[in-house]
């Protein structure tokens, strides 16, 4: 961040982008000044490939991993594209392990392979092991650069041998303890060693209760653990209590928004790959597919309305009203489903408290559905006097149906999806709109039809 | 976590909470043996207030603040209510600064004074400090206890100094290099420290550009730093660039939950404060006002249905398709809205590429409305062969002008509010629906007025 002014200029000024205007010399050095992640957004905020790619050519290599891995997935597939396995490798050899394994996960497999082969066999087997576990689990996220030491060392010899070794492990800050097998016995916080005498045993220092995650758990359950524990970095270890790798809090931050993203983007029928920066074609190719399944679920919920068309040429007052009854469900719903969601992800609905949850919900659209039916059926009432009370009457039953229909489906859609082991917030607010019109629609005009007319 | 089964037991049996079946010694220590986030989830988990205070007498005072802490707001100021100064002075003796902060501001004003005046003077500066500034700035996040050292000290008087005072931060990983006036002048990493020779001056090692947050930098910024320069915790300074505290990476994960969970709560019409373990009547109230809201806008829309009676009267069809319209520009324009508040949440979207992101979803709005006219349409016409071709045509219109619609005030609605300084999130969904059904009833029945009948 030297030359700041200079490369905050490049960020921001309009014409940075017309790179033709900048000298080649003085475009590499403003670069190779700026942080990975600035590098990330000023490729972000390119507006076509073309510009892009010129880009990639002047960053330097140290730096180019760290500003693709900034970008979008699908982004950051098509720059890797035009890469060759050796272009790759000099990306790839100045990343940590973690950082390596998500670039070579994003190119060709040809070309990952033959990155791999060529990797000396210390981190190539390091690498593998990466690549081998699930990209959104404990052993996706991890990475293998971490300092362990064996449980009967003295103190004096673990700082010596970190004076040796240690220097090139970014964020240390926790020393793992392994007995023979690698088994992970403990951890002791790299302060924790400091204020220690030379001569003591590791192993009496090691926290044997220091919290860990094992390879296969879900990166939303590692995030859980730092929030809970509040730590900053974790050791994950394998089935048999193998240290295999390292999470730090860092990378937890990601994966938290990450996961918010996820969860709003799918509660909003938004798939989870929709960019700011990606094309208007694919934009409403990708939405497109949403709105048709809610075209479906809506014309569900004109067929309802379409068996009532006798009804409504009657009383045309019913036309005008039922949205408001359609429209109430909708919300009230979606303020249960949201809430479930979101408690879900947070682990603070879990099946054991989910009785009590649905319970809660239901009772909660009770209350609003009374409500809410006294108000709706003193506005109607007095809106359409020709039509009497009755009117009133009819659209406060069909009200408090369907705030209570609301809230049952806002609380059940969400868990029954997670029993299922789908993702709770997946088509939740589709489905949720559907009852909430279908029920609307067909309570109030159903009743119309037998007692107003 | 020693015992872990026995706590597990208690955790999650059904039974755990009738107090009066433990023995009262063995619950103490079973208790004094979990960890303080284990405690608060404990405390959650009793549907009573009056189980949860008993709970709490037998919670050891160097867990209680912890415990207390993970309790959503609400509930936390209940508990905290029935507390003497001397029980407040108890808890927050135990915690770090920025944790006993977030108590007294918790507690009763009269009560929280009193603790502080008998806080030693050091301390009592520090709190004072922290109270200082809005809990939602850097400066409210931040925590006092830190390691700073003089710009002129050797290595070797640092690790001594280290020795002697380090010991009760806990998480350090930085040690801050100030100048004579407390300004920061750099920041070393404990293990860049340790890999240097003994006489080297540490003004010498500090870098200069580590990435700082300002007192008064919104949390929402801090967070972003965070994200962009990978760091384990941050040195806060003021206005001056004096050195006031430090915000370790723990903290900021909390803050981007609470943070995701805002926005996803009030795009979902739903007040920050909804809790999942608070009593039906409050949920009940606190969203109640927002249905009221959504019960005024819907009625709008009614209003505007009402204009066109007449019409409806002729052709009851109408009545059987209008919500379709509305419906799909509900969702299209829900999509905008959501890619375009976490774009602003996560940095994304900012008001130099404003008016790129406009045309963008404009243009998806465009796309999207010729596609799902022509669907609609066709569909339109043989739904209602009697009424013709025309029908078709007016329902693409309304669609196309709808989706249009829908995305224009997607983009416009948050742009606007970020502008005025309000958080885009906020009223952005009612506020949505409401231009897309009065958009879409007021377009369909408009042409079906002028060109129909």
């Amino acid at each position: 961040m030297h030359n700041h002014d200079d490369s905050q200029a490049l960020l921001s000024s309009k014409e940075a982008l017309h790179l033709a205007k900048w000298d080649e010399a003085r475009l590499e050095e403003l670069l190779s000044e700026m942080h990975g992640s600035e590098l990330g957004e000023l490729l972000l905020s390119c507006r076509k490939d073309s510009e892009r790619q010129t880009l990639i050519e002047y960053i330097p290599d140290e730096l180019l991993g760290d500003a693709l891995l900034e970008l979008p997935e699908g982004m950051q597939e098509d720059m890797l594209a035009d890469f060759n396995s050796s272009e790759v490798e000099d990306v790839v050899e100045h990343l940590d392990s973690d950082d390596a394994a998500d670039i070579l996960q994003a190119v060709d497999k040809g070309v990952a392979d033959e990155v791999i082969e060529r990797l000396e066999p210390a981190e190539r087997r390091e690498i593998e092991s990466l690549l081998y576990h699930d990209e959104e689990s404990a052993g996706g996220m991890m990475q293998a650069e971490l300092f362990k030491v064996r449980q009967d060392w003295s103190v004096e010899k673990v700082l010596q041998v970190l004076r040796r070794f240690g220097k090139e492990i970014e964020n240390l800050n926790y020393v793992y303890v392994v007995d023979s097998d690698d088994l992970l016995v403990g951890v002791i916080s790299l302060h924790a060693l400091l204020f220690s005498e030379a001569d003591v045993v590791v192993s009496q220092l090691a926290k044997a209760d220091f919290p860990r995650a094992l390879a296969g758990q879900d990166q939303e359950d590692v995030a859980h653990i730092f929030e809970k524990y509040d730590v900053l970095a974790l050791p994950v270890v394998d089935e048999q209590g193998v240290l295999i790798g390292r999470i730090t809090a860092d990378d937890v931050i990601d994966v938290i928004q990450e996961e918010a993203t996820e969860d709003m983007y799918r509660l909003a029928a938004l798939s989870d790959d929709d960019d700011l920066a990606e094309p208007v074609g694919v934009t409403a190719r990708r939405r497109g597919v949403w709105l048709a399944v809610n075209l479906l679920t809506a014309i569900a919920a004109s067929v309802v309305i379409a068996q009532f068309e006798a009804t409504i040429a009657q009383v045309v007052a019913l036309a005008v009203l039922m949205p408001i009854v359609a429209s109430m469900g909708g919300i009230a719903g979606t303020q249960t489903l949201t809430v479930i969601v979101r408690g879900i992800a947070l682990g603070r609905v879990t099946f054991d408290n989910a009785r009590r949850t649905l319970i809660k919900e239901v009772s909660v659209g009770l209350v609003s559905g009374v409500s809410f039916a006294v108000v709706i059926g003193t506005i109607a009432s007095f809106w359409f006097p020709e039509l009497g009370i009755r009117l009133g009457w009819i659209i406060a039953a069909a009200m408090l149906l369907n705030l209570f229909a609301a809230a049952l489906a806002g609380a059940m859609i969400p868990l029954t999806l997670k029993r299922l082991n789908i993702d709770p917030a997946l088509a939740s607010g589709t489905i949720l709109t559907t009852v909430t019109d279908v029920v609307g629609f067909f309570s109030f005009l159903g009743l119309a039809t037998l007692f107003l007319i």
